[in-house]
């Protein structure tokens, strides 16, 4: 079994880097070989634009999608987007390490989705969601939040934390991914300090290290979030009851 | 009154490129003056990073909420971004727009949410959401989507368009911004070609283009969404009731 985590922290010595650390310790513990694409190490440039095409399709015009999958079919990929593709096809497992930041992915693993989930050969309208290329793989968010874990309970302050993560757990679906519930470790400011006093700071840092590694030991009797999936609509996309989806199938506990 | 559009596509002759300009003609007329920061032409860097702090706080350890801080109450803040929060405070309306790239704002506007909207001088602890720094000003998002309409009702494959939006409307609104429904184009492909042929493609632009045309005519009577705030919460942030907030007041007609 294989595994690539996508670390995205500017700071070395975050505690996310702390939480990377314990999941790539663990999973070689439990047999997985492990790769890790360190976002702001590599130096990635997060931004879709025509610069990283050299072989473009339309010359005039520059349309992200029509670009990649030219680009796609004729194996010219900028080099950087190639590399993390490959990592990723190896991995029966991705782990995404990221602290929240406004309610969502950092702008850097924002761009990691935009410039590395390529329309063509990893996408197409046929193979999305259920039948995406990555069925059958698995991937979960470990994140880190600012704020303590009461001020994201439902109608608090902070928002829900499924709402927070939806827009990464649906894109995951659609490449395929069986998303598993999220680690969440709650009340992380900067590197690792927290509201609380250094000893007890300490503590709590353990325990959530602990807890992750705990968690990482019985990942594969996770079972996954559910969304919808093409059993759900009709040939157009259309949901066949016009009911939303739950956010997810239960309100998962972090 | 004042407005600003934050607009973002890599492309130059891109359909959200007519939109911007429909946008700040039309504001004109209204009596606007406005102002638009191209993100992509103003090669704007989304990364939060180290580097971009000359007056380091704490030199050892990078925390960007601690050195965008600190930089606020130094005035040493990075010239892009002063330059951003120039442009946004002297705005009574806030105008962005992109299109909807996995489920989310491109990672070039996710980052200049990430960079621009800084801790100490633009919000603190006290200073957020209905008591946020930007309270009874207006903002709107603008959006393009490839998909077509009908994939994005309740539980159709494209997702709900109130999800898809909901973090970048909640950080609005923790800024204290009063935050209008959006104006959503379905179905734009790349710079402007959709599933229609042609002729039908055209009139499908135009159409949307006079849409938001005259939605920007009566923008003042639109009504703002409503999202949870201080009189709903604790001390602590906790929900009063421990019920969800409804992902808006009323689901919207886009």
């Amino acid at each position: 079994m294989h595994a690539l985590i996508v670390h995205c922290h500017p700071e070395l010595e975050s505690f996310n880097r702390a939480l990377t650390e314990v999941a790539g310790a663990t999973l070689r513990e439990q047999g997985f070989s492990v790769d890790v694409s360190d976002l702001y190490n590599q130096d990635f440039d997060p931004c879709e634009r025509a610069e990283h095409y050299v072989n473009r399709d339309d010359s005039a015009v520059f349309s992200p999608l029509r670009e990649q999958r030219h680009a796609s079919e004729t194996n010219t990929l900028p080099e950087d987007v190639q590399r993390e593709i490959a990592r990723l096809k190896r991995a029966d497992l991705v782990l995404f390490q990221f602290p929240i930041w406004w309610h969502g992915q950092p702008a850097i693993l924002k761009g990691w989705f935009d410039r590395v989930f390529v329309n063509g050969s990893l996408y197409t309208s046929a193979m999305r969601y259920d039948r995406g290329y990555f069925r059958c793989r698995r991937a979960v968010c470990s994140v880190t939040t600012g704020a303590p874990e009461f001020a994201f309970g439902p109608g608090s302050r902070g928002g829900d934390i499924e709402r927070i993560l939806w827009s990464t757990h649906y894109s995951l679906h659609y490449m395929g991914f069986d998303v598993l519930p999220p680690f969440v470790a709650f009340g992380i400011q900067g590197h690792g300090y927290t509201y609380l006093d250094d000893e007890e700071n300490d503590r709590h840092l353990n325990v959530i290290r602990e807890t992750w590694k705990e968690r990482l030991k019985t990942l594969d009797r996770d079972k996954a979030l559910r969304f919808l999936g093409w059993g759900d609509w009709d040939q157009d996309g259309r949901s066949k009851t016009g009911k939303p989806g739950r956010l997810t199938e239960r309100s998962f506990r972090v």
